[in-house]
């Protein structure tokens, strides 16, 4: 039985919908009285485990899922060994270098050489501003990014910015684009190869749906 | 004026607490609707931030403020550049290891060499095994890592045990305690010794607090 690893959080809700248009309902995990972390599908065709979206390439890389969805920040930052089987075209966001809006900076390199910049994503912040040639500190944090340029903590952040508000409510300005992400899907290359319990078929199948965006 | 790192979560409500006994009143960080990040207590002597609890010792190491509440789990887990001032003697919990509750394993020194270990705290499980001679491939996660041996990812977990619950919910027992862990007061290093706003003065008073646990 072929198991999918699905994201916690803004992605999961078209996710489930992609799955429920080739008939598998694993909406048991929008129930938010569902304490289930793993659950099969309604038509028992599917089990489905529920992680948090950086965990998912892991079960997929360990080989405890089969397939998962999870947004290509999560992949450029982390380069698990898993494959990118497609571009499932949803979630779309993009990892930005922004700034106070009331600063003199325009663009990256206006940045002072050695200031700081406060980064969820420190890999792809530390790969941006060395391809920039820029020496930066990278202040890696969990969470509240934002709170690094109005503290004064940090010059700049690096952070995924979707519709903008939370930089626009925290008086930032977005500076440069590293990269744009959309929802991916990913398998186990062993079990893609192997091609088991008609794994290529979902695939396929999942490559050609069109996706539309779910209201509510 | 003196800041103080609050962190979000389970030692939130005690922190606040706390500092409500000496006067300063950062409550609205209670308050659900609050979407503030950065505050003044009520009485506008100090200054509060509400962040993650990973980044608390961020913010204090940065000098960003004077003045954190965190577990003592995240410091010795990240080894941050900080004054650690007191046990403040609330939030306690233990760092375990747990395995499935039918397993064999009596200790940890029966778990097969080169298994699995899922864990938020790698360089914690990493440092126990080296310390047993055990060699054992550590499995980064971020949340759910009691899913780790329910999907047979790993054959054990490390992680914070509070009431024991989760483990008991996922059929997993406790095998051993790396550390127990309770809220602490770090300073900025410099801060501390320069002894600004009366910053040694809070901290004696901090010091001297007897906590009484606060209910609901």
């Amino acid at each position: 039985m072929i198991t999918v690893a699905f994201p916690k959080g803004s992605l999961l809700k078209q996710s489930i919908h992609q799955f429920q248009q080739l008939g598998y309902d694993f909406s048991d995990f929008l129930d938010s009285s569902n304490r289930q972390l793993q659950i099969r599908d309604r038509s028992n065709r599917a089990s489905g485990l529920l992680v948090r979206t950086q965990d998912v390439p892991v079960y997929v890389e360990y080989g405890q899922a089969e397939l998962g969805i999870v947004g290509y920040d999560v992949l450029r930052e982390k380069r698990p060994r898993v494959a990118q089987l497609a571009d499932l075209g949803f979630g779309g966001c993009r990892l930005s270098v922004a700034v106070q809006a009331q600063s003199a900076y325009r663009s990256a390199l206006d940045l002072p050489p050695h200031c700081r910049v406060a980064s969820k994503f420190v890999n792809s912040a530390r790969e941006y501003f060395q391809g920039l040639d820029l020496p930066v500190e990278i202040v890696p944090l969990y969470g509240s990014v934002e709170l690094g340029p109005i503290t004064g903590m940090s010059e700049a952040i690096v952070d995924l910015v979707s519709t903008g508000r939370t930089l626009k409510e925290n008086h930032l300005m977005e500076l440069e684009v590293l990269y744009t992400s959309t929802a991916r899907l990913i398998a186990h290359p062993l079990s893609y190869r192997l091609d088991a319990d008609g794994l290529g078929d979902l695939i396929d199948k999942l490559r050609g749906l069109s996706w539309e965006p779910v209201t509510g």
